[in-house]
């Protein structure tokens, strides 16, 4: 492979100096660039698109042109996995992701079965080969997955959820059957992204974007317990170097302490938390991502600049710190805000 | 006034001893109970039920009949007050509160006038006093009121919102109109919730439903900051006792300490949070409410007796405990698994 001219990331990542705090952000390939939305036209719609592997290579690159971001990220979905299993992931316009066959009963979570992603996924593994290639070294590129709360949240509703009423009544009722599925979840996570790192992924990000809809004892029984049990089963070795593993736990913010025992490298933050007070609970046991409201990018240049101040400021010197937004960039936003943004992060994090 | 023949909520509230822990649910007299959805066919649609002082009063009665719950709570909506000040509350079917007439300009804003709730919102402190006679002293009667920030969402998006974009663009690119309008609502919530005292209110409770969406920085200037301007402005002495105000920030855990320095007297919790690390954090100086999953009522009896205990014994030994649910109950629990809560929250506590 070819050496990694831009390393920033990854070295945050494992809380050794930088130059200067890097910089990437979720769902950079999105909505938001007209470069995206004119590639997803010509795909048809969202899966087309992350199963073509040229169009997705395209689309991953496309922000890395307009701005100094410091990682790529694969372009695919959190539910590639329950779509290989079988349940018809499709995307209703303005709706979100729905299933046609949500998993309801004992029977249909006795007949799942873990995914083979040499199988079953090869157009993500393609992907982030063929990524990979492209980059030529530039920036790391991140594999993901959804953790497998989150994605049983999806199977079980079959589609997102105001309440969750469905999922939450099978962990409440049924708690051994929830349990059933979680660990055919997990160990497809884990061979999903083992066989993202095989091909290519140089960090890894597991999202929880349904974590924090839990209470604390929940959350540690049904959704933290399997992405620990993620960690323990990746193959973190890969090219030589440490794969990094990041959590991200929407709404975990007062969680923080137990994600970070799993054995992960970072937590990712969401905005409702102050990553100064983060760093002070997790001390140096990970490094920190995040966290910006993604609507500060609706507001004047002057205002993103003051709040990348005040986040910098906030998680303080030393290393161990990966800017991004506490969650996805919308597709409202301004191109010309993201390239505010990602030079302020530059200018202020070199100047501390 | 009739003398109060059950103070366990009050004395709660003021971290003074009670015999077991007193329990009263968020949006107990509501759609989970046939008698509610009898009487509101009846008044028509909400508002029109809310401004029947009667029916109203009737609601408020319905869940005491059936359980023995230590409060009762005025039944009303947290949207009263934009509706008083001309924006045209009505609730669309399936959908959730709107306004006819959102706030979205600097003029809109500047004509809002301060309520005057002895004029405006008169079927509000009428709906109290009538309440007030119908319990005779059985329970105390609890009075509410949005809070500004929550309230100014509402107004500005039209409607409740995933993302709160309009909310939040005027947050970061209009601060200061934003402040004349949270000090608006302020002010009026001040003269609102006195009037429900004047009338017969012996504990107040702030809905900040919204205040978990901001980031830590933007909770304390945009939703405490107003938060604690009211508390600092209620009459909290009534009927020779103390009138205690309950806060509650929905998502907002992490929080809790500056919660705590607000002069209230009591936080309310929703179920991300461990009730035992929450009581840690703010030691002696409040007590807290909550903080059940309402999920956890459509489990087993066995399973609801058992969350119970998680959370009594996580509290502790000890006065300054109020149960509660962390969030309204839902449409479709049974009632009768609210008996069993209520059953074993009241001889658990007592065995403790």
């Amino acid at each position: 492979m070819t050496e990694l001219k831009n390393d920033r990331f990854l070295r945050a990542l494992m809380r050794q100096p930088v130059d200067r705090t890097p910089i990437w952000i979720m769902r950079q390939a999105g909505r938001y660039l007209p470069e995206y939305r004119a590639t997803r036209s010509q795909a048809g719609d969202f899966m087309s698109l992350c199963k073509n592997t040229e169009l997705a290579c395209e689309v991953t690159m496309q922000p890395l042109e307009r701005f100094e971001l410091d990682a790529a990220i694969l372009f695919s979905d959190i539910l590639t996995i329950p779509d290989a299993m079988g349940l018809g992931l499709y995307f209703a316009e303005g709706e979100g992701p729905k299933f046609r066959k949500p998993v309801r009963t004992e029977k249909d979570i006795e007949q799942l079965e873990v995914i083979n992603t040499a199988s079953d996924l090869t157009y993500v593994t393609d992907a982030v080969s063929t990524i990979r290639r492209e980059l030529n070294g530039r920036v790391p590129l991140i594999g993901f997955s959804g953790s497998p709360w989150t994605l049983a949240t999806y199977m079980i509703e079959g589609q997102s959820s105001k309440d969750f009423a469905r999922a939450k009544t099978m962990l409440y009722t049924q708690p051994e059957l929830l349990h059933q599925l979680l660990d055919k979840l997990a160990l497809s996570v884990i061979d999903y992204l083992n066989a993202q790192i095989a091909s290519g992924a140089q960090a890894v990000q597991i999202f929880d974007t349904w974590g924090g809809v839990l209470s604390h004892a929940a959350y540690r029984e049904f959704s933290l317990a399997y992405m620990q049990k993620i960690v323990a089963g990746l193959n973190t070795e890969s090219e030589g170097r440490k794969v990094p593993v990041i959590l991200f736990t929407k709404g975990g913010g007062q969680w923080l302490s137990s994600m970070a025992d799993t054995g992960c490298d970072c937590l990712g933050l969401d905005w409702s938390t102050n990553i100064g007070v983060a760093r002070q609970t997790v001390g140096d046991r990970v490094a920190l991502q995040g966290n910006m409201d993604p609507s500060v990018l609706r507001g004047s240049d002057e205002s993103i600049r003051a709040e990348v101040g005040t986040i910098l400021n906030s998680f303080g010197q030393g290393p161990g710190h990966v800017f991004n937004l506490g969650h996805g960039i919308t597709p409202d936003i301004d191109p010309q805000k993201v390239k505010v943004l990602v030079d302020a992060v530059q200018s202020q994090s070199e100047a501390q």
